[in-house]
């Protein structure tokens, strides 16, 4: 998407309408500090200790992927200053693990644009898939984000 | 739960039975700095801008919620070295936002077992209910973690 000063409103977001982020990638260090606050499974701590897990080898915790999607959604600026709040996050999938030096990017999706209970609102519903490199899908889930409507907008 | 030195395995985790986690409690830094890192939105970064929201005052981002309630799930030992990996979350409700000064602890249910497609593992789907102060529930989630079975193990 073009970066803009302000996001997307309800009425731009029609449903099958895509958007591709940038990336982040991501490095031992960022795995290991991310897991000690968050996820402290020694897969994410310790190489010694993941080379013996199921993964093989060191690998970012699933939460760090998915607040790094998140962290995408909202850099790409698609709803800035238009995100009201966030309602919902389902159907997360973990598919492949996150592994150090691997590029993570998200392409975004329109699901579902419905009316909300109040005016000068939109409840939306994004589907988001996150890759690895580009092409491995490693992550997808469905966001539902409460989103301004540009006819209200002050 | 009694704190323990090794964690749960599937065949203790019996469709029904219950846990109730540790607390933690947020303060305005904290959820300011979560945003800064993960949720840079301005209802979770400034108390003036928040007071203007649809939240009327400084929340923690749903994100900063979901991280601690999971950090509660970990911290609580149930699956203290049995845990193989997380498969998916589900169904993540954001029903009412964490407020500064006020402590989230976590009621979890076991909700489904089943087989893994390799053994020495099953699936175990866990409902998440955190609450806030004791009482109010804030989110609500479906986990479903690979877990060791203790026939199994070494």
């Amino acid at each position: 998407m073009q970066p803009s000063e302000v996001g997307l409103y309800v009425e731009d977001l029609t449903v099958g309408r895509q958007f591709e982020t940038g990336s982040v990638t991501v490095g031992e260090e960022d795995i290991i500090a991310f897991a000690k606050e968050w996820d402290p499974q020694p897969y994410h701590l310790d190489s010694r200790a993941a080379s013996e897990s199921v993964f093989g080898g060191l690998v970012a915790s699933g939460l760090h992927s998915l607040l790094t999607a998140f962290r995408l959604f909202n850099d790409s600026g698609l709803l800035r200053g238009t995100a009201l709040a966030g309602l919902g996050i389902d159907s997360v999938r973990f598919l492949q693990p996150w592994r150090p030096g691997r590029a993570l990017s998200l392409q975004i999706r329109v699901d579902a644009v419905r009316a909300s209970s109040k005016p000068g609102r939109g409840v939306v519903t994004f589907s988001l898939k996150a890759l690895e490199d580009g092409d491995t899908a490693i992550l997808t889930l469905s966001l539902a984000a409460l989103v301004a409507r540009r006819s209200e907008a002050v």
